[in-house]
């Protein structure tokens, strides 16, 4: 294998995922790991450009921002992208009006958006809101449409909180899926669109560029399918069982 | 096509579905489908063998039995072949000790079986037991498992109850096999062997039975594979969009 220097040659750009890459999320805020605060203050002070990439759906970019903020990271909602604001775009854009299958904690990205007579579903990682009430009540929206439209921000299968490994969005996109006989549109990673628009963000190139994450799936194969180079950290989700090539301990040893 | 006395020739025994063949479950009980308690009993005086055969599996078969008998159907514990009973006979042929992802109301049909220290799950059609929690639970067992087993009583999309359509348990198996990256086990229908033990109970052979169903795949299309004949009723679940050949007004007609 090259030397690190050798891999990273060229780089412009970092994308940096941010739960189980910067913190842990749980009660309380969360926790930050270990060295991650430093490793995102270094990396602004070099020459490289930061963008925060996440699939994060169940916190606004506000509150998301705040809970960072108040575990010591240099982070703004401007440096953010998000899967909430890019659905939102294309809810308008399509005349679309969801159902929301979301989390409360991120219905204020969804203020300007028609959620009157839904046709479509919005379904993001909605936590404790995945009732099965909720999903039915889903369900029922789609199976009454003619061409069901079903919009899934990210297709992640599981995140790590504090108190453990906790179900993500996926399995209730697929589970959707599978009842209604659809296929739905991912908004988020591994999205090429979604990582191309953090890129544009920073103005740097695929290959200029390196995303830094820890799902196996959702960062390290979609970022390198749009061309950029990826590193996956051993923290967050990381378990050893997922591992076909070298990664890296944490982000604290960029 | 051939004439009903010609399709139906050498028939010995019929299996029928029970939700949305006979009945819709609902609050109160369900109701009787029109015609169905009378199509059982003439069934019944016929000369032809009668097996229930469901996938119900949120409640014992003492309770669905019970309902049924209020409604004025002609059936008994013993004419019923149910999920619930098979998994517990894998459960204990393999001594498996399941987490149980179900409805309250099956419960009991598990009594004899050791939950403690779970090397596996069963899941079923849980209904409102499908909260957030349980199903994270469920998830939390089968990745602490080196070999994860996940067994589901059927596979169903979903069914109906008076108050409409409802998500079954196929949805939920779908979910916990993408979270897990596994492949769950069905018990039930369409799998071969639960209408082969079906088919036992009546001495009969694939080949002079004919299933009688509202599911395109769980009972026309598993008892097809089977070598049985099989009819679709337009009751229950029936939607006109899932019509791929022709089908039957409902039970009451046979």
């Amino acid at each position: 294998m090259a030397p690190w220097g050798k891999r990273l040659a060229g780089l412009r750009g970092v994308l940096l995922d941010i739960s189980g890459v910067l913190y842990d999320s749980g009660a309380g805020g969360g926790t930050a790991i270990a060295g991650s605060v430093e490793a995102v203050a270094r990396l602004k002070r070099s020459r490289l450009k930061v963008r925060f990439c996440t699939n994060e759906s169940q916190k606004s970019r506000a509150e998301l921002v705040g809970q960072l903020r108040r575990l010591g990271f240099d982070i703004s909602e401007e440096e953010v992208t998000a899967p909430a604001p890019a659905a939102c775009q294309i809810l308008k854009e399509r005349g679309l009006r969801p159902y929301l299958l979301i989390h409360d904690g991120v219905r204020s990205e969804f203020d300007q958006i028609d959620t009157s007579s839904p046709n479509c579903v919005v379904i993001a990682d909605a936590g404790e809101s995945f009732s099965y009430q909720n999903v039915n009540n889903a369900f029922q929206v789609l199976m009454e449409l003619e061409n069901p439209v079903l919009i899934s921000l990210g297709k992640g299968r599981y995140y790590k909180e504090t108190s453990g490994l906790m179900l993500d969005v996926g399995p209730y996109m697929k589970a959707l899926e599978y009842a209604c006989g659809i296929k739905a549109e991912v908004v988020g990673k591994p999205s090429p669109e979604f990582f191309k628009s953090a890129l544009q963000a920073i103005g740097v190139e695929a290959h200029q560029a390196v995303m830094i994450g820890d799902d196996i799936v959702g960062d390290v194969g979609g970022a390198q399918r749009c061309g950029m180079r990826a590193l996956q950290v051993r923290t967050g989700k990381f378990r050893p069982q997922c591992v076909c090539y070298p990664v890296y301990p944490c982000v604290q040893m960029l």
